[in-house]
């Protein structure tokens, strides 16, 4: 386990893995950088980090891993940044929510310093910033490590170490593997719900309950993290869509010719595996 | 306010209803009436109920007010059999989620003791069953009374006084533009939410999060209940269908161009629109 760790980034997903990592055992040294003096104070004085920093350089100088919890757009920048600072051997990676795109940068520039490995963690919520973070954000939550994003076995190892210390499941897939299950699971939803909230009437909203709320929850996330996250995966984004969207036309054409056996099937399959995903609430 | 009111079907809605008039000022007598023998004796036993039978006849025999709370498709034909049973003046309501079919029907019918008034109360769950029930879950929660179904004004006086003594927002409305509602925020995102999980492969649902949980939370529902519901109101939702897939189709074609500004104006009008529903959670 990495003895000293920076955490660039100090929103829901830093603020809570800085959270976390005061439980983790051993417990590292942490220290938070972010550009914002008053979010570094409040956060030292919130315990989310025992000591933080706005100076990129002093806080990544000493790291043995440095976790970039920063929008999507940002993260391959930063790396090249981190490898002018950084102490050779430095392990590096994110939490960023598409891999393909921020790899295929990264790997087009000559890394002297840094060990880059991309994590994905499957953990989050449509509220953001470090108000929001909580310690067992983590707990359970499945984190993706990209395989051939590791620069060596050691850098990968300690990467998958600091996600289990937190309470992470980590699953080691390609960048290619990851980016269609995040489409799926994740991307699809988000538009999904986007169109629901757009497409239904004000006159009917007013009138929205529990059903309504949960399926379009994921709308009120942030649309400036969001857009970047659905552009650097827009090829993928589109198949599920299309898949999504043929399987709608499927119900509407069942409903307009009334037949009821086969509704009963597609409410019966959807509840059937529906239900086997569902986690205990946190 | 009646003072003796019987409720038909022992279900989440039926036993929420039996506990939460427990609390009503002033207290109803309230009967509980159900097919199976050990509903009944269970319901009482937990407290839901303070009496009940199986019997249809002498629960409703000296009933106020009588209140339907079983499958969309049953509701028709037991209102006709309660007005063989009931005596004259009996206000009968329901909690069916379509409206428009059930008045139809009724209407064919020329009831003699009982002044029907429908009911729709946007409270529920994917649970079901009585072990779900519980006294809050009509508070806050939005009860359409369909105006024009009301025999009378005293009637539909009895059902909206029913609803406002467990909490419930009262709304009357037509059967017509209920049926439109009940379909853009019921209906559509139970279908969306059913082909989410029928389209996503099963090597990424393995994955699924917090989000895509939340998403297709619904699709827990009871197969047997929605299959009526959905039926009873088929030619709103075909409607709802097409609008939110015009919706769909207009950002996967902007994603397709990457058309970033057009992009995050449709997530931040949803964010808007979405948060101005949230309600607090129970």
């Amino acid at each position: 386990m990495p003895r000293k760790i920076a955490i660039i980034g100090l929103g829901l997903m830093g603020g809570s893995l800085g959270l976390a990592l005061k439980r983790a055992k051993p417990r590292p040294r942490v220290i938070g950088i972010s550009r914002s003096k008053s979010k570094v104070r409040n956060a030292v004085r919130l315990g989310i980090i025992a000591e933080g920093t706005t100076s990129l350089a002093s806080g990544v100088r000493s790291a043995d891993l440095v976790v970039i919890a920063t929008p999507v757009h940002t993260v391959a920048a930063l790396v090249a940044v981190i490898d002018r600072l950084a102490k050779p051997g430095t392990v590096v990676t994110d939490v960023g929510s598409t891999k393909s795109e921020i790899l295929k940068t990264i790997h087009g520039k000559k890394l002297k310093n840094v060990l880059f490995v991309g994590s994905h963690p499957m953990a989050g919520s449509h509220q953001t910033g470090f108000a929001a973070a909580r310690a067992n954000l983590y707990k359970d939550a499945c984190v993706f490590v990209i395989r051939e994003s590791a620069a060596d076995k050691r850098a990968l190892a300690n990467v998958a170490k600091l996600w289990r210390s937190v309470g992470g499941r980590v699953e080691t897939v390609t960048a290619r593997a990851h980016d269609q299950i995040a489409a799926a699971i994740s991307q699809l939803p988000h538009l999904v719900a986007i169109s629901l909230v757009n497409s239904v009437s004000s006159r009917s909203l007013r009138f929205a309950g529990n059903g309504f709320q949960d399926t379009t929850r994921v709308a009120q996330g942030d649309p400036h993290l969001w857009v970047d996250i659905i552009r650097t995966n827009r090829r993928n984004l589109v198949r599920e869509i299309n898949k999504f969207s043929r399987k709608l036309v499927h119900l509407a054409k069942i409903l307009k010719n009334d037949q009821k056996g086969k509704l009963l099937a597609e409410l019966a399959r959807a509840k059937r595996i529906r239900s086997r995903i569902q986690k205990p609430e946190k």
